[in-house]
């Protein structure tokens, strides 16, 4: 016998499903309309929310949870203005549902188009921050998706009153039942639930850290697109411009250090080792980051906290970064493809030829030149909005926008065609 | 301690990584001569491949296989002269890999890249037509991905003989290691294996009958593209050809029955239903199909089997239909979405704006307008080869060809952007 959260969840994928079908029915203008009602919603009933939110955070502090944590769960005027104007803007992005991908004629007379559809019903399950709960909803409404939320248990009032912000408000301006859905459980029961029921759910999205992706990796039936790591590289190749090498490894490195596009090891070719490795060591020092070498770059900068084998399979979100002297381009690429996550790594060069074998050879969603790691990301990418970086080949790879929220159909036209 | 089976796989697993860094570096002319090579191999070995297959034979005579499986097995000089004329047809193909998806430029002067690229490395699961070896190897290949086979226990020998044909055939051309391997056990810890190394494979592909690929599903941390059941239907509109609606689901039906794309339930429009019922059925008979009818269809033809509700959820594979009388396009494209499989879904009609709220309404990879099920096929679509049909949304949805064997990857050039 299902339990009670198990049947309540499989509910939930069912009138998610159903909605889907309605939600694949509106329009383009349709769904701009709902999408600013919900954003009017959500200033509407900012008290609300706040008042819910203050909940989260006695309990947060009661539970003792890091300064850090508490930012990050609170809600304020100017966190949900932010949140309503990220819903407006949505309404401004062209949709990508009915776009045809592709059409072609056969010898037969038929005629085939590739046409881009919702996926259908989307999974997110994500931890403390409850701005998610409307990022994700939107987006995944935006591109004719029906949603079901599953936020953690720090931010559950908070989820439910965006949640109910995001239904009623839409609702008035034609939302259909259903299309965003908030799991009222917290249980660990309810991602199994989630997870299991491939017959309702699509796709599921966890956004979050690696020990909550690795759980729904190993529950789930259905696929997941992952966000895992940046084990970001930047090669100072031997044709490098020296300064721009210096000012990109300082600047993804320390832009926003706790990020999965931040630099975690820096490559240096070993016939500017000499050079480089001193100068780039004295920028970063200026920026508090802790550099740890590898044995050849010790010889050069004796004074380096040693790397050790661990080193390199680390992603720090800190302002700590490795460094390794490397023979050759192909020891970078092996080094990369070896040791990294396959997010970002850049290669910084004056030499066209060695810049493009680079990116033909390192198996990663983002290569650059000459470019730092900090623009993977939808916004840079001018996506408008970004739903995650997927560290996935399958389907999305690198930043996930709007077009990567939905799947394709093909519909045939013809005038009686059998195979003979 | 990991058995000698998982170490196995493992070791495999990282040598296929390996081979596909050396992969995705091959011409696409380099493929083809290598394809060209395996194809003459697959020749030269035949005495071999009926040899080994021999071997296969006996031993399911022995164990009692079906005549029907022990034909699905047997390889003779027609079919391996199909196997090789199939690989020699794959080096004409044009190369998915390397082309340029999308390409644009950001204010900041960043140039936007987004580049077909090999998936990696593509584990393959399959039952017992020993040919799938040489197919799905060289699809993977001629895309640049390394492949781990893991064939069915009844055809081992066989799968042998074949991989190693082109392994042999193959090297002798420049096929890097480890390119295309074999997995020489048919234990099931060997599906668990493969099932379980998300580090070293990027997607699995079953193929199958459903007991596999849900098999698969539960084990796999890695994607998983399905080809499940064809619940196929087609709907006969009241503004109906009926001529052209009895031809089609005669075709749909007939022509073969036994794959996923064959017709399994006819939904008529009540309005056409004393009409179009008795002249389809009488087709029908004539084929020898057993036709099963709702109480509304037995009204106007007693005779028939009553269908039970389980019907409508069936893919019979057999020469069976289903029929039921609905009210409108809406009560069929309900039944669809509820009862189809997504996969192959038909209206008969002549009015051109029901079949577009047909095709925008039903929910299934292929919708067709006055066409046969039987279209849904990666030879009809024009792709020259076809490794199975999806029934995911996800990555590849509908025939899948060379192209839904790639990822992407972005590159992006600049000149030193640092982000403020």
């Amino acid at each position: 016998m299902p339990s009670n959260i198990e049947e309540t969840v499989h509910q939930m994928g069912r009138q998610a499903r159903t909605a889907s079908y309605r939600l694949a029915q509106l329009s383009t203008e349709q769904k701009n309309e709902i999408l600013r009602a919900m954003a009017a919603s959500i200033r509407a009933k900012s008290a609300k929310l706040i008042e819910a939110n203050a909940l989260d955070l006695q309990a947060g502090q009661e539970k003792g949870l890091s300064k850090a944590m508490l930012d990050r769960l609170k809600l304020d005027q100017t966190r949900i203005e932010a949140m309503a104007a990220g819903i407006d803007q949505v309404a401004t992005l062209p949709d990508p549902v009915g776009q045809v991908l592709d059409t072609w004629d056969r010898p037969n007379g038929i005629q085939i188009e590739q046409v881009r559809v919702p996926i259908g019903t989307i999974g997110i399950i994500y931890e403390s921050r409850p701005n998610v709960t409307a990022d994700a909803a939107v987006l995944c409404f935006k591109t004719g998706n029906a949603t079901i939320l599953r936020g953690g248990s720090e931010a559950i009032h908070s989820n439910r009153a965006i949640a109910e912000a995001l239904q009623t408000g839409g609702a008035n301006a034609g939302l259909p039942d259903h299309a965003v859905q908030l799991i009222p459980f917290t249980d660990r029961e309810s991602v199994a639930a989630l997870a299991g029921m491939d017959q309702w759910l699509d796709l599921i999205i966890p956004r979050g850290g690696k020990g909550l992706i690795e759980a729904v990796v190993s529950m789930a039936r259905m696929p997941v697109i992952k966000h895992y790591d940046g084990i970001c590289h930047l090669f100072a190749d031997k044709d490098a411009d020296q300064e721009m090498a210096v000012a990109l490894t300082v600047n993804s490195k320390t832009h926003k250090p706790g990020v999965c596009n931040a630099l975690e090891t820096l490559l240096v070719h070993q016939s500017i080792a000499a050079d480089f490795l001193p100068k780039v060591a004295a920028a970063l020092l200026e920026k508090g980051v802790e550099l740890r070498g590898c044995s050849r770059t010790l010889e050069i900068l004796p004074d380096l906290v040693p790397a050790v084998e661990e080193d390199w399979d680390t992603e720090y979100l800190d302002l700590i970064l490795s460094a390794k002297v490397v023979d050759s381009l192909e020891q970078a690429v092996a080094h990369i493809n070896h040791h990294g996550s396959h997010h970002t790594d850049v290669i910084v060069t004056a030499n066209q030829a060695t810049a493009e074998a680079f990116m033909r050879s390192v198996d990663s969603a983002c290569v650059f030149h000459n470019v730092s790691t900090r623009f993977n990301d939808g916004g840079e990418f001018g996506f408008g909005a970004e739903i995650g970086i997927s560290t996935d080949k399958l389907h999305a790879r690198g930043p996930m926008g709007l077009r990567e929220l939905t799947s394709y159909q093909y519909r045939v036209r013809g005038n009686g065609q059998v195979k003979s």
